[in-house]
């Protein structure tokens, strides 16, 4: 069975439109979906990029054309509940960690769901505690026992080991993706990735 | 018969790619190819934009997995001939306007053709009068009748009125392509291209 890594933070509208995107290309090509957590912006850091909004935010007509191209993306994938999320940008260290606990606790499916949802389709304001904590609960999700693990240093250092970790792998945003040692940027190779799977299989 | 414009200079290695992949597709949907001769540095000028060696020349990994993509796009559309012009970048104005004389001399295909590999095939140092001069004689172009319509103000208008009516457009660099009033930018929107050119005959 081939596996697929995403590496993925919430943040990300692109990780969204890919997470979306996902379910069939993982049922024609039968791999296996393994998310690694990461800090986006401290990728960022590491490689000295920069989210799109702010190194094209001056080129007449680059954003646009980003946009168009996210529409005629969630048309190809029948990707119909995206709302641009009004906060955003939002500092994601919160629900981050909390993907890393939820890993631990063996619920990052459930998580995954609910967080995406709540950022990208209902605009929820996921940099607020409170909100997030809400969100977890109304997903039937133990928020207590996830509260308290993005306390602990074990989540807080796996989130930064996964970052650098990536970065040294040649990673420098998200979504990224790896078949094997094949590395694939952006929501525009997902073509690739899935030729990439069928290859490995085979 | 759908059209498919090209919005083209030979400055960029990504137009070369592009062009080398036409054929086939051409061949597929029975399009045919308008070449719109641009001055990228004139819609870098207009649009704010950059090229990618310089907006992301210190971006960990970027300009390698650029690179990376460029080979998987070589190896995948059967390219065999491409060497990294060691001039680059080249000032293309002459050959810019060179381009707009063979529209006018109904000589295009051959200039394209061997500028293109003169350019990105054979290293040629094409931003100089000398060597560019031997590029159109050895392809048996009228190099004179070229190297005097070149000094015209209607051929240097042209390139300059194509450049700010594609900006107006939408384009904000090369490789960009329109089939009908639908964009595309980039060599990785062929797939997207050759679908549309599909949809546009049916």
């Amino acid at each position: 069975m081939p596996k697929l890594e995403f590496v993925f933070d919430f943040a990300s509208p692109n990780a969204y439109y890919s997470y979306r995107a996902l379910p069939s290309i993982l049922q024609r090509t039968g791999a296996e979906l393994k998310i690694i957590p990461v800090l986006l912006g401290g990728l960022f850091k590491i490689t000295g990029n920069q989210a799109p909004f702010i190194a094209f935010g001056d080129v007449k007509g680059k954003l646009e054309y980003d946009m168009l191209e996210s529409k005629r993306f969630q048309h190809k994938h029948g990707i119909n509940d995206f709302v641009f999320n009004s906060h955003f940008p939002m500092n994601t260290i919160m629900i981050m960690r909390g993907l890393a606990a939820a890993v631990e606790l063996d619920v990052e499916t459930d998580y995954v769901e609910s967080v995406l949802s709540a950022m990208w389709e209902q605009g929820k304001k996921m940099d607020d505690p409170e909100v997030v904590m809400d969100v977890w609960r109304e997903a039937g999700l133990d928020a207590d026992a996830i509260a308290g693990l993005i306390q602990t240093d074990a989540v807080k250092e796996a989130l930064k080991l996964n970052t650098q970790a990536m970065a040294d792998r040649g990673s420098f945003g998200v979504p990224t993706f790896y078949v094997g040692s094949e590395m694939f940027f952006g929501k525009e190779r997902l073509g690739q990735v899935e030729e990439e799977l069928l290859n490995f299989a085979t």
